[in-house]
């Protein structure tokens, strides 16, 4: 069965087409077969008219916590009314996620990513995190895995209370890293004071590296620190946050093949300084927007809206926040088979209510979704 | 037809009520008939339970620029790149609405009413400007007035090109507004540096008055400015915008039964700094929250987008923002029938895909309606 995406008022491939208006595109098999000008379409099993809309690549949102059990409305509350946000926090969920059942974490998990889905996110990384133990981190990413390819084992998100930081380590290397490796394809680590330092987070990342898996690192989001260094110097796929950079950090990303992961909502709940996207784009950075979407510091699942803020307030463009939000995020994925629309590409895309990609960041806060195709298949 | 909502996690009336837990609400007639304990509900023809869900009053949005042609993507992205917002695009709007056939200008307008409504605004104030003709302004009206109750005119929005202003300050307050009289509710006026003076912007609001109107005024928006102190001595219903006051200005509000409305869209959308709604607040002015939905300065319909912008900017709680998205609303168009829910009020309403009502703030971007009641019945 092929489908003819026809009346396209402006197509974004992120590759050799570029943008196209008046444009047209077939799915077959869950791939991109065709794109072109609307008036050479050729035919199709099926046609869908979108009048005129606007069609991007579905959102590639690289950084999800969503295996937890519980909220923490009232600390966003008392947040807003001004306490500081330390990460301390997570500790709360880390036990409403191990209290939970399987069941419970599986249906919150299914009803977050459902409502991203609904947004036009159709690729989402998903990490562990609030489980840390053995038992708990394992169970958090099986659940994880039947949702998406890319899970990110995240023991390394903070000591939990009553245990060592060399002890909790050695299990992170350890133990746990042995039960969470059949359902992971990612490494990750909190690099931050109050988290972990740089020795405890290259330790974490080598071991992780050395069992297969690829490797990510929560760098530089409450103060200046080693976690972008550590990224560049090996060699892991993103360096998240990115808030506190100093110019050398800037220069080593741009040198190196590391994505810098920004996570705007994060600022935004948790009011602090917006990272510097303009300057990162500048410096030839190759820069990813997702959601970072937690019960803590960023509820949000909205790419939509990250985009926004990214344009707002971080001095991208429509265009250059959509491409972070898309190709960027494939790229911090090492995917080359989602974020753009080419042919041969996954059928992964969102048909918009508007004439343009624009209107995601001129019209923030509205909900734009008119059709979102994942595999070639509406959601 | 009774309906009885059950199962209400979270009840905010902002009524002697105040906020109940485990709460339900009966409808009858379009109208609050009971509300109270799940306990204690009555019986009702119909029964929704709501699943713990958490239930607010609709949204009173009590400023909005719908009855209009075309788009200004192309403006914003300009914005965004650096030039400043300056109100001049206004005209290329004017054209663009000018030459619309009335099908046209309802069928936007019946999209942007549809997709505010589904966002949770139950009440929309809809003004005229884009016309600036006496035949526009009154087709602007007529058209607006088979969406909404609450219409105003703002034939002095900008004074037209090829004009001169006092010719059509003339016209404003003469044979323009006796064409426009019988389709609208409010005058409003542009009070700004490029649009209208001080005298200029009493001209119109006298006039409006003295033809039955409430008034309305665009305040202190781009810089200081009389508007504020106009709308206190003239006894308007509202003062909008209130970005740039004075203390002065705050204790005219604090003394008056003006309502400041704030429209934090509008900054996050122009880059502008926000209005300090704290201190509004803390000198016990009554603050409405409202989109300024717009193509030029604000093309948001999401009330709760400019709630979390209110929260996170502007220094209001997640409750002080709801009240003034509903209640505040309310009281900036003198109504007492919508913007809470205690019995007799209308049973406009909205139910959250949330258990709080503090999840509009602590999850910005995420569409979090699961239902919205108005007059009772489901939008």
């Amino acid at each position: 069965m092929s489908l003819l995406l026809d009346g396209i008022g402006e197509l974004t491939t992120h590759g050799p087409a570029g943008t196209l208006a008046d444009a047209a595109l077939v799915v077959e098999g869950g791939r991109v077969a065709w794109l072109g000008p609307s008036s050479r379409a050729p035919a199709a099993d099926r046609r869908l008219d979108v009048d005129g809309r606007a069609v991007i690549p579905g959102f590639v949102d690289s950084h999800a916590h969503l295996v937890f059990a519980g909220d923490r409305a009232a600390e966003f509350a008392a947040r807003m009314a001004g306490q500081p946000y330390t990460g301390g926090g997570i500790r709360t969920t880390v036990a409403a996620t191990r209290a939970a059942s399987d069941g419970q974490l599986r249906a919150n998990l299914a009803r977050l990513v459902g409502e991203a889905r609904r947004q036009g996110t159709t690729t989402i990384e998903i990490k562990s995190g609030y489980g840390l133990t053995t038992g708990d981190e394992a169970r958090c990413l099986r659940i994880a895995a039947e949702f998406t390819a890319e899970t990110t084992y995240l023991g390394a998100h903070v000591v939990p209370e009553g245990q060592r930081p060399d002890e909790y380590v050695r299990l992170v290397c350890g133990q746990m890293l042995d039960a969470a490796r059949p359902h992971a394809r990612w490494v990750d680590v909190f690099c931050e004071r109050g988290a972990f330092d740089a020795d405890q987070s290259r330790e974490v990342l080598r071991a992780g590296i050395a069992a297969g898996l690829g490797a990510r690192i929560h760098a530089n989001q409450l103060s200046a620190g080693e976690g972008v260094r550590i990224a560049v110097e090996l060699g892991a796929a993103s360096a998240d946050h990115c808030t506190y950079l100093s110019t050398m950090d800037i220069d080593a990303l741009a040198g190196s093949g590391t994505v810098a992961t920004l996570l705007p909502g994060a600022e935004f709940s948790t009011r602090s300084p917006y990272p510097d996207g303009r300057a990162l784009l500048d410096a030839g950075v190759t820069v990813a927007l997702a959601t970072d979407c937690n019960p803590g510091s960023s509820y949000t699942s909205s790419m939509p809206f990250c985009l926004a803020l990214a344009v707002r307030e971080m001095g991208m463009t429509p265009a250059e926040a959509l491409w972070s939000a898309t190709a960027g995020g494939a790229r911090s994925l090492r995917r080359d088979d989602i974020g753009h629309l080419d042919v041969g590409a996954r059928a992964d895309l969102a048909v918009l209510d508007a004439p343009s990609h624009l209107h995601l960041a001129y019209r923030p806060g509205v909900p734009l979704m008119h059709t979102v195709l994942l595999n070639g298949e509406p959601i």
